[in-house]
């Protein structure tokens, strides 16, 4: 079975340069933006320029380099002070995705084995594009073993935008989507318009219409009646951040849909790398939920869509209990009913 | 306990006319409209200038009033035929809701009692006026009986907008909401948006904020861990059309929030009149749901938030099934766990 290419990716390293498609104006425009700094990177997440986990990640280790750049511009022998404050900075951008973290960690890594009077720009280039490699190729492992699971002629419903504008390229849940259209297995796609930031109107859409996968776009709220009507056979997402016990932070919503599709006895898959998994932590209660600006959900294109002055809760994430998963599908193997125990059996492979 | 006053109504005769409060612009502009046609009415259920199934209910029994005027004036004693003409044509401006065509019903009975040879506006006036002052002081009652149920100290949630924008005035879910606030029982509202049209955000936030009840708005997608969060006592919400055994068409997503109830242990109310019982029907397998444009869910404000010529499929309503709803209260009574059965006993109260 043919594996389909990546076809599009967010982030990219050119002309000594990082460059991130602007998400916030997709679908209507297509605009790479240009970083030389570190913190207009930082900025560039807080303000979902680049949006997505593994995404972050890859944005995250190429601002690790341009952090390294600026350090020896500024300090020479004394960058590597100046690299382990930006690292710092970095990792605040965003709470939940722990691909972050994971991303610097291993750029702070690369850095500890540099000497000091070493220009760092090279050595921390090449094992940001090694990252950034690895992520597409374990997003198509990912894809592989996803799709495998699904049966003939099937319906899945997505959520959020896992594919490939939220990875380094194309995706894990829309990777496994891509994969099983590739093998003639995938009847339709539904995806959640996924409010408040429309990631799957504004991102998936757009992605799965580039490439002809057949596809209806819904109001988050009409997923219930879609499984009620039998159409459905797997909900499959993507995730920020998977404690040790199965326990998995994805876009608000996601939580829904998995009680829903237990309810409907409907199957539920999490695609996603190795490194949105964070070992330290036992559960789910321990994963930071985020907190977004109230205008994501008073306002659409700079116009109020609420009254003013209204009191909003907006959560960027929710936890969804590793008893409602039946499957997460990592590039190193795929985890049935996740638990501490088998959770464990994973990490013993890698 | 006191029982709080209509504060609003979107619906009103005044100077010969039916005035419509324009819903699709709140709460940035508060627009009356004045209607002298029945054509005209018909069309503004259709686009939802009002909408709510007892609002609606209310403003085709007006219609019913102007559709007299205009036979009498254009045919006098021919007056009958034209008017029969005219309810056929209001009946289908929305297909979902059934005190639409319980109003009509309702008004063809009146004008069936006159003589072709009367002028029957009056007459019709007077039938459409008792049954506005009937919708307002059923809600009232729906209110006492509902707020009756909750907890001291209770957080609720509730979906679209049932309230006195969608009714006579007053409310059904936001009835029992204004009676639990007198009653001090009322510690906290939520409120979904409500996509794709956000009657949550326009106009139940709207509606609450005039009247300084606490409350929060969010995402639909935020339900199910706001649930998770032990925050919530019950799910309140209004009804489009409920079956002989209680199963019930709301808005889209009431299905998903009743199936997050149960998995949580939380109780859920279907507040409702008596005229969006439809007794005819066995179960909500029957009832049909309207599919509205696209457009709703592809565009805010005439902006496209998704990409151009995507599919879409936008079900306004979705069918809760009685076994997943704790009370059905009508002004009439409350139906606890309703059934055939239990329903059965509703009707042999009427």
């Amino acid at each position: 079975m043919a594996v389909p290419e990546p076809t599009l990716t967010p982030v990219e390293w050119r002309d000594n340069a990082l460059h991130l498609l602007d998400q916030r104006q997709l679908p209507a425009k297509t605009q790479w933006l240009r970083y030389h700094d570190h913190q207009a990177v930082s900025q560039a997440i807080e303000n979902m320029v680049v949006r997505g986990a593994p995404a972050i990640g890859v944005t995250a280790a190429y601002a690790a380099v341009l952090a390294g750049r600026q350090g020896w511009q500024q300090h020479q022998h004394q960058w590597p002070d100046y690299f382990q404050r930006a690292i710092a900075t970095l990792a605040s951008a965003r709470p939940t995705a722990v691909n972050l973290r994971w991303a610097l960690q291993q750029m702070q890594a690369v850095a500890d084995n540099l000497q000091p009077a070493t220009e760092p720009t090279t050595a921390l280039l090449t094992a940001a594009q090694a990252m950034h490699a690895d992520d597409i190729a374990a997003n198509q492992q990912i894809g592989r073993l996803g799709a495998a699971l699904l049966p003939d002629h099937c319906a899945v419903l997505t959520h959020c935008n896992a594919g490939a504008l939220a990875t380094g390229g194309f995706g894990t849940a829309l990777g496994v989507i891509r994969q099983a259209m590739a093998d003639n297995k995938l009847h339709h796609v539904y995806v959640n318009e996924t409010r408040p930031w429309l990631q799957g109107a504004r991102l998936t859409a757009w992605e799965l219409m580039q490439e002809n996968i057949p596809m209806t776009l819904q109001a988050d709220v009409a997923a219930g009646a879609l499984m009620a009507s039998g159409e459905l056979d797997w909900i499959i997402v993507g995730a920020d951040r998977i404690a040790a016990n199965g326990d998995t932070a994805n876009k608000i919503g996601t939580y829904s849909l998995a009680v829903l599709a237990r309810h409907h006895g409907l199957k539920f898959m999490v695609a996603a790398p190795i490194s949105t998994i964070d070992w330290q932590l036992d559960s789910g209660t321990g994963i930071p939920i985020e907190q977004r600006p109230a205008s994501e959900v008073t306002h659409m294109h700079q116009q109020p869509i609420a009254p003013p002055g209204v009191n909003v809760s907006n959560p960027a994430f929710d936890v969804t209990p590793a008893s409602l998963i039946d499957a997460i599908v990592t590039e190193a193997g795929i985890v049935e009913q996740p638990s501490t125990a088998s959770m464990q059996l994973l990490k013993e492979k890698l």
